[in-house]
């Protein structure tokens, strides 16, 4: 397979499963209620369609999916667990943007939750689906073991909570500086660690829990455990890039943000260049890798190519 | 037992369940990091333990585990559970208290989250609890079978969630008119409807949470779910009258905001004397509904009185 045959294919799966997990959110995401619910506030619910629905590259989604599919997990399965990690994603997103936290108006493109709905129900829709993320995964359509949906629970939880996306945000806007008189001296070690917890934790998850629905062994579960991490490692870095080098109609949200906040990056204190050469010494890293599974992971090595070269 | 003797003895029981859940939300909040989590963001952590340390009657642990005492669940397994429902309880608290919602700057008697740390810090503390609700929850120690651990989360999570308390403090905002020129008309269907939803969907939890712990049959974890639906239509009017009643000085918490809010209220409705009416006649049915028990219940009837009593 050429690598341009690769980056195709890959962006067709991308598409497809974007379009799986849209349409799994939009059932999911109906009026209700189901068993245990008393009734669906409608307008909470329309805020919580709104952040979920009608956009995102459902980026986490292709790893849950094309991770299981390395071990013929049914993709009615993974796809259940997609759209967990997805509405845990997209919480992250509505709480980030909020005036207090990010204060960003512009999400894909279009006004924000708490632009369009307010503050409140911004907060709200948050925790909804975040709460939401942990309904689906405890569901039997998401496996029909319940040792391996607790698992699918307790990676979720530890990947989004205190020691890592959660608390990876809250360092980052330590690293802004919000809490002190002037950012903190931070090294590469200090940026990396937030960064793994900011960004990387989640997608990690997304490739670990593949290998959780597949039952995977150690050495298998590992391989796409250290994926994922190098996958966080050079999303963050595009990003970053992005921040440095995008403009905002392309980006879809807005730019120039590290810089103006006084906050360190891994492209502050490499420089570009270097950052960009770091960033593909990963994406051998990740291939090498995937090396293991053999044909079966070219979409995830696409993936990484993916990553590394987004311009959006 | 006459009803004073009842009443010390259950005061008792929830100063041990208080003290028991305070020692394991302080183990459970140590410095970490535990597995899958990468580091614990101390300004985080401390926000965190502000938050769920320090005090409370823990009123949902003591539902908990008294439930699951009928059963003879060990006391480690539900003192978790209980440990992970008040995790949500306290979630709530903080970001019902933001500035965007109730704008609450006292809470037992303390400055609120986000007066103490900020409003950023406060959303990333609520949504770490909400988070760490499911991680308890996943643990073995919880309860060696993953089948009970993961009926857990369903239940959780369906109570928390969109259909259950988030969907309920939407329906409260938009109850005091925040979306629009003025409250909407709201009848007494509509106000237990928001307020089960609100209030009740937790305090029910807690009650079926000892039931699924402990293997119950059918007909023992319906009448818990009954009990709990009563606690929680209790504890609300009893709560809506202490707003009328009370002082700041004794509820640890602001006053007279409902009239304030021009919101609707079975008080509101029903006027104090025949709301009262109405929450002793609810203290006989949740009696009744224990009747089945015997003698074990004796502390969880109790605890319906002291609901329809409480002075703060």
């Amino acid at each position: 397979m050429t690598a341009d045959g690769g980056s195709a294919r890959f962006e067709a799966r991308l598409g497809e499963i974007a379009a799986l997990t849209e349409s799994l959110l939009d059932r999911l995401f109906g009026p209700g209620p189901v068993e245990g619910e008393r009734a669906r506030a409608p307008r909470l619910l329309d805020a919580v369609r709104y952040a979920t629905l009608g956009g995102g590259k459902r980026f986490r989604p292709f790893l849950v999916v094309e991770s299981a599919a390395l071990f013929a997990v049914p993709q009615e399965q993974s796809l259940m667990a997609a759209a967990a990690l997805e509405c845990v994603h997209c919480y992250s997103l509505v709480h980030d943007d909020l005036p207090a936290m990010d204060n960003d108006d512009l999400r894909r493109g279009r006004p924000t939750v708490h632009k369009a709905f307010g503050e409140a129900t911004a907060i709200l829709a948050g925790d909804s689906l975040l709460t939401f993320a942990f309904d689906i995964l405890a569901r039997p359509e998401t496996h029909p073991d319940p040792a391996i949906r607790i698992a699918l629970v307790l990676g979720l939880a530890r990947a989004a909570g205190l020691g890592g996306m959660a608390g990876g945000q809250m360092l980052d806007l330590e690293a802004e500086g919000r809490f002190a008189a002037a950012p903190p001296k931070m090294d590469l070690p200090d940026i990396e660690q937030l960064q793994a917890m900011k960004t990387g934790a989640l997608l990690r998850y997304g490739c670990v829990a593949g290998a959780i629905l597949g039952r995977a062994d150690e050495s298998a579960r590992k391989a796409l455990d250290r994926f994922g991490a190098i996958i966080g490692e050079a999303f963050q870095i595009a990003d970053d890039i992005l921040d440095v080098e995008g403009d905002v109609a392309t980006v879809g949200k807005a730019t120039g943000k590290d810089a103006h906040a006084r906050k360190a990056t891994v492209v502050g204190i490499l420089g570009v260049a270097k950052a960009k050469q770091k960033l593909f010494g990963l994406i051998g890293e990740a291939e090498r890798t995937l090396a293991p599974f053999g044909p079966d992971a070219a979409l995830l090595k696409a993936a990484a190519r993916f990553v590394a070269e987004r311009r959006a």
